[in-house]
């Protein structure tokens, strides 16, 4: 896998100012996390109250604010190359040197995780300044994925796979939901996930919880169970869920709403094409899910972007609008959830290209019988 | 250890609650991390784009708005006990649904690590609203700790000391720091911490900088090696310094420079008590350092508080003339730094009571030998 290099960031810098100036913004404030990675190579180790923020105007020269403690550091990053790097220090008032970066009246986009503190600093010291989020103002920012990126997606992807291949193999009745999570969580590591982000496992009556994580509950014959696993790869983001059975006697009712989820799943990733709406994937899935009379068990949306994180936009949800450009990466993983007794979801990463959609999960989507 | 109640949460949220009302605002809105989990006992496993908040009014009844998708894990919570929980649905305007808990031209308090695009969500929704940081309109929100909070930190204190007397026993000369780094980790693990934030192992010169961490480097015969290690136990945070030799053949200048900083750490914790300001114990263990000529190597605040997270106010910091008041935990860390030769830290963390400073850290402070 070949390293990004200062040229790609300057790039990725370069791109980004075009939209922002497009969207009428003076510039971006990008602060610690993907963003920050993605548009300088370099994240300190934790976000903290000490801000860290790079200045990206629309004219002129991006700057990297740092905490004093920090520029060594920064230095050594790939931050360095091409850019400038302006350490403030304790004590000195950090929104007085960040505002000297600014326009007093600009209009900026920030990272949508930046601090509160630190937008509320910046307005107390540019009262005549205005902030919005990327997600409001630049959804797309990093949503549409390079040729580099989208092969550490199918990296990751792939692994996540293998990791399912795996799992299926171990002993899932008389266990606890959250033993059979650690071994995911280790296979994901044995697969080269150096992040684990989760690794849902949801017994029978859990499963109708889509945000059940994995607890006390033994696993037992006859429990439908809820995979949902992910994590980072080399930087880049897994997700896939997967619906199992232990042993191989189901119930009418479970292979009928298995069969619903799969074929929703299946035409949402059909209406992944060039120029469609988000929304229309979602709307798709839902389409086939409501039509079977199950449209009040789907209680969320149907996908997420995927990319330096495991959730991001673009979403897949009704009033996203958004164009679907190729190169966009993102879940589709519709499900249904029968309160009190079991649920269903099934979910691949797909990522969008000229000719539709192609899917970086690629095991079996029908119902796996563990053991 | 005694659980807290549902009793403990509400009296933290009255007392908030109290605080806020007399510095003039309308409520406080905590958001996920240690300030929502002070409040209501309950954390979500991630904070993301979907907005969770505390709305804490100063009067009426508070409400915890979670994304509908959380509502089940909320109500499992201790935050059900005595709280409203409102769920709301992906594709609803969540920020309109916390509009409705808000005074439209209100002024309130949000958590420093709120998202900026939740508040900047709320400013849009309510154009009349303002909003200032925890920090800065209420730095001491969870600075006071009560009797069940103390238990924990003390216990996480001894826990720390356990660690202590177990690494100095482990080999370090021609070990890497962060062989022993990784010893001491083991150790507060072993001993209950169910979180590690930092094992610092920093040997001969490297102790010169505050921030270094561990690395290649091989502690040898003739070192001063700093450790300072801490985390979470049952929730609570420990952080203790001590600076240890390999081998028992100090320098005079060595044992005079040790001996200054346990000088200093002593008037410190001298200076804890009720109604002194913060600075005062910056100031007693400056003035210790700096009269033995040492001043202008002593690079950083003399302490912090901690709590549910292990750096928080109050700080013992030139300039922090908030007074002290019992039940207010903080570590007392002076140290003299050497550049490019060795350096030197002690730290213990404090509790103020009505009879002045507790140590919860009690491992002997002169130098320890270590082979």
């Amino acid at each position: 896998m070949s390293q990004l290099t200062a040229a790609d960031f300057a790039g990725r810098r370069a791109r980004a100012a075009g939209q922002a100036r497009r969207a009428g913004l003076d510039g971006l404030l990008v602060t610690p996390g993907p963003d920050l990675a993605y548009f300088v190579g370099y994240n300190p180790s934790a976000a903290t109250e000490r801000i860290t923020m790079l200045v990206l105007p629309t004219e002129g020269d991006p700057a990297l604010l740092v905490p004093l403690l920090e520029r060594g550091d920064a230095l050594q990053s790939r931050a360095a190359d091409g850019l400038e790097i302006l350490g403030w220090r304790d004590g000195e008032d950090e929104y007085g040197v960040a505002a000297r970066l600014l326009r007093a009246s600009g209009r900026y986009a920030i990272s949508d995780s930046a601090w509160a503190m630190h937008v509320l600093g910046l307005l107390r010291t540019l009262p005549a300044s205005s902030y919005a989020a990327f997600s409001d103002v630049l959804p797309m920012l990093r949503a549409v994925k390079d040729a580099r990126e989208i092969d550490l997606l199918v990296a990751a992807g792939a692994a996540a796979d293998a990791a399912f291949e795996d799992i299926v193999k171990v002993a899932f009745d008389g266990r606890r939901e959250r033993d059979v999570a650690d071994d995911l969580a280790g296979l994901l590591r044995a697969y080269g996930h150096e992040q684990v982000d989760f690794t849902l496992v949801c017994a029978g009556e859990n499963g109708a919880d889509p945000h059940h994580a994995a607890g006390e509950r033994v696993i037992s014959e006859g429990d439908m169970v809820v995979l949902d696993f992910g994590g980072l790869k080399d930087g880049y983001g897994s997700d896939t869920t997967r619906t199992v059975h232990v042993g191989d006697e189901l119930t009418a009712e479970e292979q009928e709403v298995h069969r619903i989820v799969e074929e929703g799943q299946q035409a949402g990733f059909e209406a992944v094409r060039r120029g469609a709406a988000c929304q229309d994937v979602d709307r798709a899935a839902r389409r086939v899910i409501t039509g079977a009379g199950y449209g009040e068990y789907f209680i969320h949306r149907t996908g997420h972007g995927i990319g330096m994180t495991t959730h991001e936009p673009p979403y897949m949800v009704e009033g996203e609008e958004h164009p679907i450009e190729p190169g966009m990466c993102f879940s589709i993983e519709p499900g249904i959830y029968l309160p009190g007794r079991f649920g269903v979801r099934i979910e691949d990463i797909v990522v969008a290209t000229d000719g539709g959609g192609r899917r970086l999960n690629n095991t079996a989507r029908d119902v796996r019988i563990v053991r």
